[in-house]
């Protein structure tokens, strides 16, 4: 059971901002995210794309963005918990909750914030056959750990950044890299699409377009793919079939939790703190609704801050709390750290 | 008369950032405030001290994040008044406003945004006798241009961060710099101290501590000022005096515009706009109150982007808006320049 102040559910720019929100009241957060990795929208849809609406940031490249995030909150050691579904909630009689992941880990908090954007980001799967049966046994749709595919042979299905990317990237690690795609022309950023053509031409990418896999085989583990090509079948040993046909975001098992649901978004109480209507369970960023709401990164970051002010009224009833500036008291890092503004000295001029 | 579609009164962030969620939807904005620069507290009152909660900014200088916000806007062309202060308003037949300043300059807007902080500052101005004959007449609170100060002799009174900053500034431009203060400790940054200690040792600076300036004399315009100094009077020749005793705000004559205030500052809609209790009159940043509000510039961000959908509604009645983000569809500025996220390519791999 992993315990903390606030579980967060969604790593994206909201979720992320809030670390450093709640850390200035000296809360512990705890981050869960269906993705591998952080940042939500921005590192699964657009890392290499500029954002031009960020306040201070006249052109900010959105995976920059959420490695600055990254390190701002650094200082307040956020948990992270990757990979894993926030699947089901039960409040304690104490008021806390207890949230448990698709793969059984519990998170104990006093305070929920939901800040799941536009829900789990579910992979879109191709209809093969057995495909489910072979999930954890060689099929894989997202690339968590790269080194798993060090020296295996793998088959990459797609059109989009992602196959491009990802076939670019194992190049490096894998022993064999092979990319099927049903048309000839792929979608991508223009230096994607011309470093595989490069690696293709080089011998280090295997291309096979047009085609799609229509099968699968394996005892335990794939040990092939069939695919189809020009009306013809013929069969590729491999060890890791990775379709990438992009995601799609589902509000998923969120929906059943007892939330108000208004156009498939959470409502919550903005006149007050983003509270929704289960006490001490908040949903910030995208993910919720309200009259006039902006679906904006920087509204994600007001509601973050709004949001962990009442989250400290829960945590410490009755405690009162006195905002304080980062410049004028600094900002005191769980791990020790201290930032803080060079003070005015006093002195004579004589 | 100055035309515009959004009269935004206040430059600091708050306003600032207005104006670019506004060009984003082709509205020209003009901003009035009583300082002679924009940036508002940040500019005036922290320039060269960090900031570390704006979101994607572990560390961030005041002046420079206002530096940013300047650069991220200027592709809107705002128009800038500085140095006065607005007045009075009237709201027009056809529902619009005209504002007028202290300086009687007047400006015609559809929509009035208030993002005035923590009200006009105003110089804290010292005790002399027949000190208001000689504003404008050689007495200066503020420096709005250096070079008025050119080969002139400058008298400049405090012990802070202004008084000792400015001093140093003007050694390169007026033809003789004396800095007076009732004490021998100023209180400031340890290299600004230490660089006029340097600068009276070398006679750039003529220092007078502890002293007070008791009077002014001159017929049209300042001609010297009286000092006292370990209980003696003696009579210095200046063209300029300039009392830096620091500044504070006040809400002034908005606070009887028909405004709800409370707590001394102006009550808004938070559950929607930001708009108050005159429709077309909008209160943004530190300058408005509503349940849970913090005063702080990520939360006057989300606010000015939230004023900027309703105006848009008010300035164009019945024309629907759809948002847009910058990343997919870019940034037309106004004065022709166009900023876009490099597009993706759709290309044959062969
Ligand atoms: C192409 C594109 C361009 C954009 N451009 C801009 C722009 O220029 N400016 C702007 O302000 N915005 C832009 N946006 C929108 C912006 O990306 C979103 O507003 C932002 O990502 C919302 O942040 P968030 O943290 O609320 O949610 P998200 O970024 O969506 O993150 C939510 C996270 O929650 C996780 N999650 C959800 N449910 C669960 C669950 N049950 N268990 C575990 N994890 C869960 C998801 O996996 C996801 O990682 C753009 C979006 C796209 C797609
Ligand atoms: C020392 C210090 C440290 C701070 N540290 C932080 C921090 O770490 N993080 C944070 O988020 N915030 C911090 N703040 C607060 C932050 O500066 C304010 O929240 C921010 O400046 C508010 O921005 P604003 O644009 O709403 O108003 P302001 O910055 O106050 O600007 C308002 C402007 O309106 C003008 N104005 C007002 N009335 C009129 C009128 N009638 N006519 C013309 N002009 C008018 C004023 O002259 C002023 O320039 C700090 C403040 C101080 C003083």
């Amino acid at each position: 059971m992993i315990e903390t102040d606030i579980l967060i559910i969604g790593a994206g720019p909201t979720g992320l901002f809030a670390v450093f929100e709640a850390g200035l009241l000296k809360l512990k957060c705890h981050i869960l995210d269906a993705l591998p990795q952080a940042g939500g929208q921005l590192s699964e849809l657009y890392p290499k794309k500029p954002i031009y609406d960020i306040p201070g940031f006249p052109e900010v490249l959105a995976g920059d963005l959420v490695n600055n995030l990254m390190e701002q909150i650094k200082q307040f050691e956020p948990g992270f918990t990757l990979g894993e579904r926030a699947e089901t909630i039960v409040k304690q009689e104490d008021g806390s909750f207890i949230v448990t992941s698709n793969e059984g880990t519990e998170f104990h908090a006093k305070v929920v914030a939901i800040a799941g954007g536009l829900g789990s980001f579910e992979p879109r799967k191709p209809l093969i056959d057995g495909i489910a049966f072979y999930e954890n046994k060689g099929i894989k749709y997202f690339i968590k750990d790269p080194e798993e595919f060090r020296d295996k042979r793998v088959v990459i299905a797609g059109g989009g950044d992602s196959a491009l990317d990802w076939s670019i990237f194992l190049t490096d690690v894998a022993s064999e890299v092979t990319l099927i795609h049903r048309r000839n022309e792929f979608r991508g950023a223009l230096d994607s699409v011309e470093k595989v053509q490069e690696l293709k031409d080089s011998g280090k990418i295997r291309m096979i377009t047009p085609a799609e896999v229509i099968g699968l085989n394996g005892a335990e583990h794939i040990e092939s793919i069939v695919i189809e090509e020009n009306g013809a079948q013929r069969t590729i040993p491999t060890d890791y079939f990775i379709p990438l046909f992009g995601l799609t975001p589902k509000l998923g098992p969120i929906g059943n939790w007892g939330l108000e649901i208004e156009k498939n978004a959470i409502k919550v109480n903005n006149s007050l703190d983003y509270q929704t209507n289960i006490p001490g369970i908040f949903a910030i960023g995208d993910v919720n609704t309200y009259p006039g709401k902006l679906k904006l990164i920087l509204c994600g970051f007001h509601e973050a801050t709004l949001m962990c002010q009442a989250a400290y009224q829960i945590i410490n009833p009755g405690k009162r709390y006195v905002l304080k500036y980062t410049t004028v008291s600094g900002v005191d890092g769980f791990d020790g750290t201290r930032k803080e503004a060079p003070k005015a000295v006093v002195k004579a001029i004589v």
